[in-house]
């Protein structure tokens, strides 16, 4: 059984519309609050050798990246820690807090609770206009297929490549571009926190349109053999880019670090090279 | 080293002015957001005997008296799940969605991890307006002190009086009671969910008065001995009912079932019949 099968029984109960997006998203009056919430523990998520300021400032940006992809400014983070060790709420508090103060956002609050696992589960609120929201449904046939930064960097420090040790164990989530992308008519967007074979079969079930990407096109990471760096990009995990879909005539913000890989189609499928994608990347399984 | 020695560490770096409430509080236009997190763990939280769905129902109820100790409606939860047993799912998100439709509000989202340990954060959204905002500072020196319902209930089950077997594991928080305590000028409010001697010492920090209350006034379970059912009323945790203070001219609305149990007075401190109460109830402490 697999984390999606588990989530398709859960939006059977409450809901199908309440689990598309990388946020929940309510109305208050004239705006938009987005929410989301986000649980890492320390033997799935968090890499040997990372600090636990580190591990704070992680917690913090996988749930600031999910708002980020909504095109909503970051508001306010609450944090509940599960901690076996009392001595180190603090650090963990400071990356986390670090991570929000860069985003302009702020540690609003929390629950601390005693647990034989370190566990954090981060919860943030953004805000948007109704007319700057950017879900992953609104791709258009004919459409560019952008991202954000470079792929595959974090799957490289795991590999090895120990120049990407920071990028996998400090991720920056893209909160200005995603603000910007809402507000210059993004389309459709998501961030690609299991690789980027996994986020397009995610986008792809929110639209009826598909999308071709080309191996060229991918911004892999340097340093790396080609063929290797390719599939780091496309399968690896933990990067916290953006993945967004804009009109063909999209002009780009200046200062924007983005890259087009490829193209919205009308057959509801996802090819690489013009073959079918297999769809992997990061992803929980249990046992039967 | 106990949980407020920890709460105080993390005062010190969030800043104290995020650590006072029962929730965050932001502005959104013209009206507050009230935001919450709570984390509960199989070992700990969720008595023996309980069903799943009683745990998805309990998660979202410490929540929701979260949000309704601020006056605030209910609008949206987050469930954060570390599942054990995936097959589990199903009925704790039954339980929760289930105890958020009582209360007006739904479940939109979510994570789902696998754990060791089932580990559930719930995290909530609640909105209402400024002048109807509820905080845990605000008690005025001749105010009533009042409480909801019945106290130490949840305590009594786990001492073996089963007739609240119910209380203890489908608590219902005083949503609609909370928002017509903000409506009609309650001066401050929190739940009491570790016992109405520790909410008392909560409360007392944020105000620069007091509170004087009197044994014979506590609402206590029926069926249990007079000794024992003040110590619960007074010292159990896991009920869930208001604590709040009202002007001494105040008008009840209609069909509210509530206690006054003593006063507001000048002096900062809590006195039991007018000697200083014991502070104590439910408290996780760490070993050093």
């Amino acid at each position: 059984m697999d984390e999606r099968a588990l989530l398709q029984e859960v939006a059977a109960i409450i809901g199908k519309e309440h689990c598309l997006d990388d946020c929940a998203v309510l109305s208050c009056g004239d705006r938009l609050i987005v929410a989301t919430t986000d649980m890492l523990h320390e033997t799935t998520d968090f890499p040997n050798g990372m600090t636990d300021w580190q591990i704070g400032w992680m917690c913090a940006a996988v749930t600031l990246s999910d708002i980020a992809s909504m095109g909503a400014v970051p508001a306010v983070l609450l944090l509940a820690v599960g901690l076996d060790d009392p001595s180190r709420i603090g650090e963990i508090t400071r990356g986390a807090r670090d991570c929000c103060s860069e985003a302009g956002a702020y540690i609003a609050g929390g629950d601390i609770d005693h647990h034989e696992e370190l566990t954090i589960v981060s919860s943030g609120i953004g805000m948007v206009t109704p007319d700057h929201i950017v879900r992953r449904s609104g791709s258009k046939s004919g459409d560019l297929v952008c991202v954000t930064g470079v792929l595959g960097c974090a799957q490289a420090a795991l590999n090895g490549y120990h120049q990407y040790d920071k990028t996998l164990m400090e991720p920056h989530p893209r909160v200005s571009e995603g603000v910007i992308l809402g507000r210059t008519g993004a389309t459709s967007m998501m961030d690609i926190s299991d690789g980027l074979s996994i986020s397009l079969y995610d986008l792809l079930e929110a639209n009826s349109c598909g999308y071709s990407i080309y191996r060229e096109k991918l911004p892999s990471p340097a340093g790396v053999p080609p063929d290797e760096a390719t599939a780091l990009a496309l399968y690896g995990g933990g990067d916290y880019e953006l993945l967004f879909t804009v009109p063909n005539d999209w002009v780009p913000p200046p200062g924007l670090h983005y890259s087009v890989i490829g193209d919205v189609i009308r057959d509801h499928c996802i090819l690489l090279d013009g073959d079918v994608m297999v769809r992997k990347g990061y992803e929980h399984t249990w046992g039967s």
